[in-house]
């Protein structure tokens, strides 16, 4: 079991979002651009991410995207659902029921223990995801990772930020 | 995302195992019918969780499979694992390398927060499934199922132990 690549895209290039100030945005070509990705890879999920109500889409010249809501209010949760959809990752098929030896069903009314189980363990995983604030991850990045690291992303940011912000008097 | 079918079976072989006395066995062609299932199919899942030390495999005529340990020793992590791999869900790509602006590789040496964050709420789920064992499961089915379903199960195991247990004189 795994998760799709677009999960991975989805939060580097939300969290690189969190850090535009103003209502900035950044055109989608440029997030897949710094991340090696394909336009059109990206932009479904980028799509995705907008349906979901994570992202903003800004039409016209000076468009692009930014975040809807303030990084403290998007968690890791919300972004994998986004993008893997929202069903379990353990989806009951009955099997219980199957077989040429099955009874009527009535005698399958309730839940199957399994099935609990399974489900109230992925309840933990997704509350796990859920206590994952992109605010939190962006401020790790922002303490903890190589500086030349940091200063790159502020620089994509300035360089694909639009409005450009008019150029420092010199 | 989504587990394949074969945890859901898998896990009720497991839990119908759960119910044998002595060293009895179960042929997995049983196993397989009593599901409505391929034998070949469930046959691929029985052999991974022999190997994982979940399931022993006695071969010969009145051979078939039996639990390798007490249903108190076996988590729903054991069986997850043992079909679908050890891997974790969310595998790092290590994207935020990509692309053509990407820094020499010492810039990177620290691991990402985003990857460090989605190992944790996934360290979370796996404690969760940890927690999670057979002979609950199989308690809970004995006290709280339909007792058609229970009946059924057990009139399945007397159809199919292998050996048989003599008829009772009478």
């Amino acid at each position: 079991m795994k998760f799709g690549d677009g999960v991975e895209a989805s939060i580097h290039c939300a969290a690189l979002l969190a850090g535009l100030d103003d209502d900035a945005t950044i055109p989608g070509s440029a997030l897949a651009h710094r991340f090696g990705l394909s336009p059109s890879y990206l932009q479904k999920h980028l799509k995705a991410l907008t349906s979901a109500g994570i992202l903003e889409s800004v039409p016209g010249a000076a468009g692009g995207y930014r975040l809807a809501r303030a990084p403290e209010c998007i968690s890791l949760l919300d972004i994998v659902l986004a993008i893997e959809g929202r069903k379990p990752a353990f989806r009951c098929c009955e099997i219980r029921r199957r077989g040429p030896e099955r009874l009527p069903a009535s005698a399958y009314a309730k839940r199957c223990a399994i099935n609990t189980a399974m489900l109230r363990a992925e309840q933990a995983w997704r509350a796990a995801l859920g206590a994952e604030r992109l605010s939190e991850i962006v401020a790790e990045f922002q303490h903890n990772a190589d500086p030349r690291s940091v200063a790159a992303s502020n620089a994509f940011l300035g360089r694909h930020r639009r409005p450009q912000k008019p150029a420092a008097a010199g």
